[in-house]
């Protein structure tokens, strides 16, 4: 069959087992190669405190928790999940090319609005953080919605060092707040992911939370809602939430066995590389360039702990 | 309920009616104030010989052909279309963040492989053509991935003057030839559709066809295969094409219809540039950029025909 060459397999799971082999990643490498030749320090599990896990009745969706950028809503969400908020909910939109979005259905109704227990039931917009004190690795290609791109902890990010500012980036599988018009009107109550192309233009206007690492399609493939914005217009095509929890509060047998690439490695940069300028035979002209949201961030399963 | 404001609607159909206003678009417009302020000048039919039609059980996928970007492929897509070459066969590949695929599935079965019949058998790749002769709409807005990037009758596209060469770019929604290793292995019948984060490495490496213009949701939502570069492993899951039509071969009745904006007008760079700066009040900091891949292509319905 005619097919298209540019595996992004390793954007799924990656099978785990690398090879022991320590070389020198090479500038000729091809992502398979880079991850082939990976050590196990070029990988991390995630923090079980700092991770979600939406259950849905076709699968699990896990969620990374971004503390370092967004840490009044992650305290929030956290005790939202802790106290089963999300549980019972729906999945309530998804407008394509965009995101989708869930959070309670009833919140326009005092009489069957969900009550938000012991969570903050105000918080500040949290658009920004100081970019001092910051790991920043840079991506050394052209941005055009910042000055500078890159990564933080495994997530797509931004800065502008001129006003000590850095945010994370809107890419695909960016997970965020809802908000009205109040900049401070976000809870952590209501939360969307992105499931279209980047819309970095929401960057610096909306908190973003953190990032979805695992099970990305049981949102991506949702039907598309139509209604304005993509919501849905019967309340019999939600998806309904089963539960959110966070991972520590999930047994570690149950627990989804995976970790992510390290961003801060030379082993990542290697695989920018590899991506930045395809060496695989297929391509006939490499594009001497990668957006940060084309960048992949490898994630693999691990298939037995030590 | 709390919700994201950045309202995507005019991609989907917006309501036909535009105000006959016919004020020079102003810089602070919103999206809508300039779809509202349009008038029928900047609104385009499709030419249904460069129309296709993806008829599946859960609806239609309209898809605009670029003859002047790959006149060879889309000549041999007209020849295959008309002897029914599509019909029956199937979508085999859905790739989470990346494209769907269709074709003959039987393509590897000498013995079950559909005959070409009319069609060429060996086209020259086009993945770029000149760009002296084109009438391009340049975006002002800085790009990685290329010198130039802009419009050029409707489809987002890309230019290399010093190299004289212009090629479509792969955002959203573009459709492409697929290949083999071999630049010259395509021949149009197997088709892909970008339904993930814009995949411009593929630029000039592939040849680019069209776009779609209307029911892409049909396709992005479909499963994702769990093969191998997202082929569907079982037979069962892929998704059957009834049949793929010219809009010119469709009773006028039969045809949807809609107009497509045309990019090469004021009322457009007044679109961009409301993109480029959202004017609505829920943004408190304006982007001062766009993506090529992010510029909203406008399609709307026309109720009646005078």
């Amino acid at each position: 069959m005619t097919k298209l060459r540019p595996a992004l397999l390793a954007l799924a799971l990656t099978a785990a087992g690398a090879a022991a082999a320590a070389d020198e990643p090479k500038p000729a490498l091809t992502m398979q190669d880079v991850l082939d030749q990976s050590t196990a320090a070029d990988w991390r599990p995630l923090d079980p405190d700092n991770t979600l896990y939406v259950e849905l009745a076709s699968g699990r969706v896990v969620i990374e928790l971004a503390p370092a950028f967004a840490p009044r809503h992650v305290a929030n969400i956290r005790t939202l999940v802790r106290a089963g908020y999300f549980d019972g909910l729906s999945i309530n939109r998804s407008q394509d090319n965009f995101v989708v979005q869930w959070g309670d259905a009833n919140s326009a109704d005092p009489a069957a609005v969900r009550t938000l227990g012991e969570a903050d039931a105000k918080l500040p917009a949290e658009f920004v953080r100081d970019a001092e004190g910051l790991d920043f690795t840079r991506l050394p290609d052209v941005d055009g919605w910042a000055p500078e791109v890159g990564f933080v902890q495994g997530f797509p990010a931004a800065r502008d060092t001129k006003a000590n500012a850095a945010w994370l980036a809107h890419c695909y599988g960016a997970v965020g707040a809802g908000r009205d018009a109040a900049a401070d009107s976000s809870k952590g109550n209501e939360l969307y992911v992105v499931t279209g192309q980047s819309p970095r233009q929401l960057d610096r206007n909306i908190t973003t939370v953190g990032r979805v690492v695992h099970g990305i399609e049981h949102l991506s493939v949702l039907p598309r809602g139509t209604g304005p914005l993509g919501f849905y217009e019967q309340p019999g095509q939600r998806t309904p939430i089963k539960a959110i929890r966070l991972a520590s509060g999930v047994p570690a047998a149950e627990r989804t066995a995976i970790e992510v690439m390290r961003t801060d490695t030379p082993a990542f940069q290697a695989l920018v590389e590899s991506r930045r300028n395809r060496r695989d035979g297929w391509y006939v002209q490499p594009a001497g360039h990668i957006d940060l949201c084309n960048v992949p961030l490898p994630v693999r399963a691990v298939t037995a702990k030590k």
